[in-house]
């Protein structure tokens, strides 16, 4: 927010000002010369942009003097001419339209040009465009930088999302120098490495959440099955077998089932794949074996399952609180004291009824409140803050007193009732949650034994099972 | 948290553990001298914290000798003296006593000038501090910093929002100089470009939440609006009309009426901007022009807006959600059995009403949640880790939802009542706060259509209805 | 998110496709050549990532012959043949093995050391080990760096609380050079000033939540004390006086008596210190003196005393909001209902009962909403956008208000029944949790007389008793 603010107040900084600065040592450049390549929407969003921060601009065109509308004060030259007069060169064209530059190979030597272009598609090409550009002008220093911003961003300024200008390039000095227009036009730049890492910029804009996918996935597949077996189970089997119509149960009833089950069959998800390591490791002896594709790409999407089964546990929490609301809630409520009084029944408090029932919803409360802390701490800038000492204590020790709270919730919720409730041979769908964690928590424990952990904890220090390696090297870090 | 923590453990290394230092190559230098000007509270506590973390402090003063209690350690000299002694000089003096400073013009030449001055409101000069202070000495490097810290911060290192030097100046070597200062009191500086940055620099300390408000003010005058409207509705009515005093109502009931309608009101006045700027390049046939300034300001606090009204929101949750433990509603309700039984009525459960009740409670509910994933998201550590595509993603297809959800949810507490109670010609309030989002969805819809939203694409993507430009340029980056 | 998305991919970047670069001006380096010393863990995993970022690494062996399993694609060499090969030089050894250095400082001359060493514990040496280091190797550039990421992270790269590497040294191109390997490595690297702040660093990981603690033993202290009292006083004391078994209520209503009046306490106990921190100021006349050090450690952990305070609060809240889905409540509000039925009772509704109940409600929400609000500005990424100005009107003027809306809620629970219903000598336990926040709001209120507060202000600003600065110096900045 704050360099939202810096910079948005930086508009108002005339550029007739800098008239003020005195000619001596430390005294402002001359209002410095860019060129921009291609005068499409991009070109003509940047020159906007780059006119308004303070810099002079010029374009280079194959047409110089038909090239459309430019932004006002920028003036269009030949491709050639253009490129002598600037020590820094945008590159806003196409891929397709890069052969035409090797012409310009001797104009461009030892130039600046930052290739702010992006493709359609991943993998269009072998070679990222930088690479691709590297290679036509050898003599130019390429810089990849601008592309992982919207043309919106770059006509009117950083916002939410588009504050950071990520640049890659082998020079160190050109890339300092696009930092310093980057820093200008009021970016946070953030030096992404060599050329190599162009590859990866310009696949950033095309991702749309890579690594929710399979969770979200997972998410949609679980609600829509939990889903239709609790309409089977609740309702069409009332409708079937009694004739009741008890379909209005959907909006709330149901879905308050299926949140909680989704929700603790994921946060099982999210912690099953740590255990399951642990036991390959165990089985092979060394931590130095790549884990087997499925298993990394369940860890690497971890806390994206957590964070979905945490969106699920919310909902489970909300819908629970509302139920005292509910018309269909107030009215069996008063119906029923209604025909006690009738019926003249007399109904005696039961002890153990209300233990249960306090502790079903206190082990509730305090598993959601854990899972939010969860759900905090991996938030970046928290995250970040930690060592990972402090972080690991929070997702590991808290995380599994999570799964704990939470199935133990859910094993009161059921309480005597276990097994016995079938219909059309169904169990309830409570029952179907219990499954993961159960499993999950069983797990953990035998790797919590003290012989099988001090293995675990051996390999995990380096040690391996057919070491062969000499004594006196061996006490190196832990 | 982290730099906090490493700097507040940084506090306990002793000076004296410098001198373990070897004399070789890389050697700790001897402990840098730097000189300040001004022995005023800036210049004493800035003074205190650079002894603190290991530098050598020598102060300039007119009267070096009645200068009064300088921190231990530190010296003080005439300003010329000082001047020479250092190659780095902060300047904790007024700006109105800046005129002295032409005459040491010889001695400061070359030097390395950190203003850290404040103005006591915006605007009181044509021109920045910092800028007349490199105009009075052309010849040395003037760099702004360190004026965004407060005097606590100064003395006492960094803490919560005094984490961050922004520093600003033509020289780059000089802002290097500047920053290794400033990490080594602990705090993390961030390079805000040229000096002419330095009016933003030091209108920043001044700022007051400037961005919010405008949307804080527009929360407080509807606030205001609707609650006169409903006590009119609701408690003036009732005691004019039927004398009961029902004003025990105000602190829940209607406070939970003024709540949702504000925050449903301003959740469209965070979308409805975006329409009508699509209306505008629509008409315009180009997106090169400027917005006007009205629609501009209000694109800018779009954000605010949606989070003022998140908070609303989040009263209005609490608020529904502690309807059943209020003593009113526990009176009726019980009294409203009691009656059914006295008068031996027997009501009818309504399929429908159930219906309509869980509807309404879970399109609330969603659309709370979509909405709290909307304020999630725009916590900078969480934006800034998005690419524009994911955060326009959420920001834009899931708020038209959580809009979408909010005024389905409001439709379904209306139902059948709709246009039927009128008191005093005063419809109820609810459908005051339906009016614009029905307007904001009417409108989005329209943009929808194929043939509106393929112009309005082609717009957003640099083509311009009068366009002139030549083909063969035409088809450059999207 | 964003950095992990970027570094995620870089995995995919083959070293081979570096062959794609032209040979010409800006061309790729040739693949550096990394050396590390000791082949344990942590040698191996830095390896292993290294090779996989496309560096050739060459391990230095006392027995390079049988030094045991190392990554593929390195080899290892005797110490002095490692060094010379190479321009950094990674020690992952232990410090008791450092003294073999010696032998080899004129190999190592002028190379670049990185230390990446951690103890067991604090404090085991007086000096820290990269320090120790470059005693013994003065010629060589010792940059301390890596030692706060765990080998998990060093092999698999950047998670999240991996993501950034810390590094000093007393030499700024040793640094770069270092930081140019972490950041192609995937980290972010950050500079944290000369080689003294190597004894931080290599404490960092060895923290666990050193600033909670405190905060954390207060809270379960409290905790503790409250709970006894109030199973005294409601459990213990029903059983032995009345013959009744309220024991089920410990898991819900007595938690919710538990935890309101430890957040309330631990909210008071975090304005508390700035309070008296005033008076000491008043007191002693001036801001200049250091605070007494009890004051000095309670004032650094405030924010954590009010974290964990809004950790209770919402607690709180969520017990409270289910106390109408509770068996307890459900049946004895149906009982109540029949009684009176049956004894043909009649209630008569009270609009001060209404009113107070309400307003009891209305207090606590407005008091949690903006303890929330002051919760969510603590977070880093949102204090750091902040302006010291606009943070302190937050954390302070917003956190007096939050305090007295919760001390308010509370007189209101009590109402009239104060000071009456006592057993066994004990007062209601809410009012134990009154004494601290009515201190506080008094000792606020007497700050906030004009006469106090102008005597604060000046001294604040740097004003002294028994000032003998002279007058020409004085009006310096604020």
């Amino acid at each position: 927010m704050s360099a939202d603010k810096l910079s948005s107040v930086s508009k108002e900084v005339k550029p007739e000002s800098m008239s003020l600065y005195p000619l001596g040592t430390a005294a402002a450049p001359e209002q410095e010369l860019l060129c921009i390549f291609g005068t499409g929407d991009l070109g003509r969003s940047l020159g906007q942009r780059l006119l308004h921060s303070g810099y002079r601009v010029v374009y280079g065109s194959r047409r110089p003097h038909s090239c459309g509308p430019l932004p006002q004060g920028a003036q269009a030259m030949s491709h050639e001419a253009a490129a002598q007069s600037a020590s820094l060169v945008f590159l806003c064209i196409h891929r397709e339209h890069y052969d035409f530059l090797e012409t310009l190979a001797p104009q461009l030597q030892g130039k600046v040009l930052v290739d702010v272009s992006n493709n359609l598609k991943k993998n269009l090409y072998p070679e990222a465009n930088a690479e691709c550009l590297q290679r036509l002008i050898p003599g130019a220093y390429v810089v990849k930088a601008f592309n992982t911003l919207s043309a919106w961003a770059l006509q009117n300024g950083p916002s939410d999302a588009n504050r950071q200008v990520y640049l890659c390039g082998n020079g160190a000095e050109a890339k300092q120098a696009v930092a310093e227009v980057a820093t200008k036009l009021g970016f946070a730049a953030l030096d992404r490495g060599s050329l190599s890492a162009a590859k990866e910029l310009e696949d950033f804009p095309l991702q749309l959440f890579p690594e929710w996918r399979m969770p979200l996935y997972v998410a949609v597949g679980l609600t829509a099955f939990i889903f239709v077996y609790v309409v089977i189970r609740d309702v069409v089997y009332a409708y079937v077998e009694q004739g009741e119509d008890n379909s209005f149960r959907i909006m709330v009833s149901l879905a308050n089932k299926v949140f909680p089950i989704v929700s603790l069959i994921m946060l099982s998800l999210c912690y099953l794949p740590g255990v399951i390591a642990g036991f390959i490791q165990l089985y092979r002896g060394t931590k130095y074996r790549r884990f087997p594709d499925w298993l990394d790409r369940w860890m690497l999407c971890r806390k994206q399952l957590g964070l979905v089964a945490l969106g699920f546990a919310f909902l489970h929490m909300v819908y629970t609180l509302i139920i005292p609301i509910r018309y269909y809630v107030i009215f069996w409520g008063s119906a029923n004291t209604i025909s006690q009084i009738r019926e003249n029944r007399t109904s005696v408090f039961d002890t153990t009824t209300a233990w249960r029932s306090d502790s079903y919803y206190s082990m509730g409360i305090l598993g959601f409140g854990l899972f939010l802390l969860l759900g905090i701490t991996s938030l970046p800038s928290v995250s970040n803050a930690l060592s990972w000492r402090e972080f690991s204590f929070i997702q590991s020790k808290l995380g599994y007193l999570t799964v704990f709270f939470c199935t133990f919730h859910t094993y009161l919720y059921g309480w005597d009732k276990f097994l016995r409730t079938y219909k059309w041979y169904m169990p309830p769908a409570y029952m179907l949650s219990l499954v993961l964690p159960s499993v999950l928590i069983v797990l953990k424990l035998l790797l919590l034994l003290p012989c099988v952990d001090r293995s675990l904890t051996r390999i995990r220090q380096g040690w391996e099972r057919t070491d062969t390696q000499d004594g006196s090297e061996k006490p190196l870090l832990t």
